[in-house]
């Protein structure tokens, strides 16, 4: 942590500042510059303590030099995290792709995307249950059912499965049915749910805010990591701009920040990200040159009648012709597109 | 909803959206102008019809015309919506003002920032028990312990309290506690705390999630409303954007906008918008002055050693002073400051 | 400037950055923390600098302390400065009032609003002859004839003229019409204008670029100032956001952040923030209890027929009705309304 | 252009509307809808209709159905437009790789540069000569001398030179040296300019404003074309967000929107999007698979002593490797890198 004095700023208040820092058990050491004193502060700090200089006279800012997040830090853990869903290892040299409706409907429609799916290449089914919607009046997803099926889809597949857990009290309840849970973009500090997946069994994709800073991205996945589970995937979902041409702003160079700031693994979700089905494929393959380990894409029989995000959904046929090229990308790239499980 | 056709789409394609229409039950409109097609869509739409008009071969895009919200819309309730807090007001002719430490440390905090707010002109203390915060290693409130110190101010000033609450699960004990229940900006789409919040007996005071469009803001208050509860009071508490040289940007054209959009009272929150002391003054004024029915600061005993927040939260002395220019442009702008409750 | 070592830099890579800060003849000062150590640099540091150590091995990042604007900080001059546009003062501890029409379309039009606004309590003429507009296809202003209705309309009310420049061949010619140049948003980093309207002998008010951070604003005045024109204004007109309610995001807390880090004179434009004349009385009243040293208010005779902006435009009943509401804020704030001409 | 009426207007309100349409020689259509009346404006409508009818009595809003773009649209043009750069080929199947220094500093630099960028695949040569800095402290290019340096590295190695010009009074002179001239973000709605290379018989490269929806980065374009000069090409280089992680966020979306929206050949600038070297070589990967037609890359013998934007700059041994990748990836994309000028 690092005190800039304001130029006007008295010796009396440099003194005060020193003695304030001292009072704390920490060190201060003064840098007189040629513009500006600087007083560097040694030792244990502590975020609060940041607002208490900031607001002492004569003190023009106070700038922070540690990253608040330590868990989720590659400083602190060098090497990359494999996260196991199921039997599916994601994070590793290889490309992983999650594939499926956005909201599950029936047992007809869920079956048969998660077999299309599979046998595209996918590795990983999704599909909401319980689904976050900007109006009341929308569908909200077919809830337990909705679970249920997801679980027959597996039976049937060999699919692991990924849904999303909106609220705390339904965390262990989800857990029952899902492989991994998921999320949301709307949830992303919603700390009481970080909390409760923290404590959950199950790795966990956390979508990063749509406007969430990387820094703030990345608190949300410690508040996970500091309750117990290690197991957490991040997701790069798009963040809101002006830009109202596509549905959010797809941050592709989210994919090496955090790669270099955290080990644990990042994929992408070029669905939400555009909202428009026909950038998903260009998007997609965009991800994996970009690094991603692997992506998450909304695939329905026939989007015309999806219940949710219609108009974002690739059909079977649009898919399988995006797995062909996605497959050469990855290979361009030196990545092993993980096996379908066929 | 109107359906604009690509200027290359065939009679074939018109043709289809037409019986698409049809087959909803519904009238299709066409008007052939000189640089295009369109196509009206009349009768009770839905709003996943967007989606699947949007989706057939030679459609250019779908308007929507209908706002999504109604309840909350003008348009459906003229007249202003006033809501009871306790004894207090919000939404007349008088200005409100709410004020108190952003987080509950310990009785005597809380009793004597009542005590001085209420001096200075507040009429409800606002406080935190349960506080959001981005890194799980930041001080996250009081908790229970917290609502019994803002119920000892109450009975010491008789100020109703306004607290937040987080969780669904919490709403029923914090409601035993609070005069009003408040919606922070980062559950702002939490759609089952809004839900259970719709539920509650008490009123409820929504903040703007920090990049909510006014229409998403306006969906969140439905949320409530649709639950049953009429009893909202919206808050603008700052926007992200490019700009980091204040904490978040304070949209004051909410303000007038909302109450052209909405028959619900608007507040505004220039402390957690602007994140320093400082700029805390004049944009309260400013909040005033752009038609605000009340707004809600923080105000702290010692702002150097808070928990919380400390950098934007206002001395007594400094929040006394303010309410003394509060008053006078108040009343330049017609209002009456509500009066303090002594 | 201050470096910030990566946890795993070697004594090597800390060696290696002393010695390139020194062999600049500047001073390393190495403070080695618990959690990272950090190199202050000490002595008249250059932009270029920061890449350079930047770049370094061993380095995670370089934090500038002092801020790249000089002539245009409070710092390098606290007392404020009080710009002369023709016989008005602005910047002091008076209201300014400019206002007129968008764009200048006929002698009729400019003469008719120059009076009513002058009549209504503004002191200063506004009027665009070189329209900057989004679309080639759009009315771009009557251009030199534009600046001649202008000059006739002082003539007619003594009212002074501040009228935009659009690029730097124009800055004499306009100059012999206006008493004011006026630099648009679209041009706020249009560093050749710049610099050329720094050599100019007259006013000029700087537009806030719709995406400039205040620092990059503050950096688009020093290109005046250090041209040798230190008869700068600086105008608030609102920010690009993900919002799309209003046309831009009116950012009020601009103004005391910028009269915090300088001294030049801050006004507001609510007309262009807004984009919507039902917005502009809400939005000028919060401006003046902001504390803005004046304001810019878009009149016409008849808006609905106005070549450009007329959404925006105030009638001259409703102006007059706003001025009266400005002057009771304006006293209320302690503020003299700058007197009318009559 | 459609007109929506607000719920409460009035018989008369509607009436009035359509008698000002049709007072235009136009044809008002109405639709009376279960929840709202629109009106559709039938004819060859015109900008500045939008703002006469939104502000009549009684109307909600309008909406407009055509885009403000003609020459640059996909419609207007359906097949793909080719600009030639010298001898090179823009906008075809093979992807064009345009790299150099971010500014000319001296004769050495840039000879060597070129070199080397061009034994690694690329194909024109790109350096600034005239630089806009945002502090007037900043070096701000080599000028003419720098357009002489470019001219003699372009005789050395035979690749066509690419360089920005800042004002229109300059256009002619850097035509003279260069065979495509640049047009900085900041200057992207720099009108004057815009007109003044629409009038030069050189291709333009067109980066995007960093705050510039498509819908105005098209109509920049059509400044161009709507003056004669059809040879653009737009590059996409970053916009400004909330996010600061990176310099600002590369938008690849705008690939695959731009290329549907519009006939023009679009590249991409990975150095300016991400402000950071490590970035560039995944990020340039990424907009090669997202389907751009190029990209623009800054190259440094030395990036630690550049004279501007160092921090972005690739070394020639980077470079070269990050063309391996391009060509792998470019492959399984099934586009031809262009080949060396060998």
């Amino acid at each position: 942590m690092i005190v800039v004095m304001r130029k006007d700023s008295s010796k009396e208040q440099l003194e005060g500042v020193r003695e304030r820092i001292e009072g704390h058990g920490l060190q201060a050491q003064v840098s007189e510059g040629v513009e500006r004193t600087v007083v560097g502060v040694l030792g244990q700090t502590f975020v609060e303590l940041k607002d208490e200089l900031g607001l002492m006279e004569g003190v023009l800012e106070v700038v922070l030099i540690s990253k608040p997040y330590k868990l989720s830090s590659r400083e602190f853990k060098p090497e990359d995290t494999v996260v196991r869903v199921g039997d599916v290892l994601v994070g590793n040299h290889e490309l992983t792709v999650m594939a499926g409706p956005c909201a599950v409907e029936d047992e007809e429609q869920v079956v048969l995307t998660a077999r299309a799916v599979k046998a595209a290449g996918a590795t990983i089914l999704r599909g909401g249950a319980f689904k976050p919607r900007s109006s009341p009046y929308s569908f909200r997803g077919t809830g337990v059912h909705g679970l249920q099926l997801l679980a027959k889809a597996r039976v049937d597949t060999g699919l692991p499965v990924i849904t999303e857990v909106m609220t705390p009290e339904d965390v262990g309840m989800v857990a029952q049915y899902a492989d991994a849970l998921q999320i949301g973009t709307r949830n992303a500090q919603n700390f009481n749910l970080l909390d409760a997946v923290g404590k959950a069994n199950k790795p966990v994709l956390l979508k990063r805010g749509f406007s969430s800073t990387y820094e703030e991205w990345l608190l949300a996945a410690e508040y996970i990591l500091s309750g117990g589970n290690s197991q957490v995937i991040l997701c790069e979902r798009g963040i809101r701009t002006f830009e109202t041409g596509t549905r959010f702003t797809m941050d592709l160079s989210a994919i090496p920040v955090i790669q270099d700031l955290s080990h644990l693994p990042v994929i992408a979700d070029p669905s939400h990200s555009t909202g428009r089905a026909n950038l998903v494929p260009p998007m997609t393959l965009a991800a994996v040159a970009a690094g991603a380990h692997g992506v998450i894409i909304d695939v329905h029989p026939n989007p015309a009648v999806a219940k949710c995000d219609g108009a974002q959904a690739l059909t079977f046929e649009v898919f399988d012709g995006l797995m062909s090229q996605v497959h050469a990308v990855a290979q361009a790239m030196g990545k092993v597109p993980a096996a379908a499980g066929g």
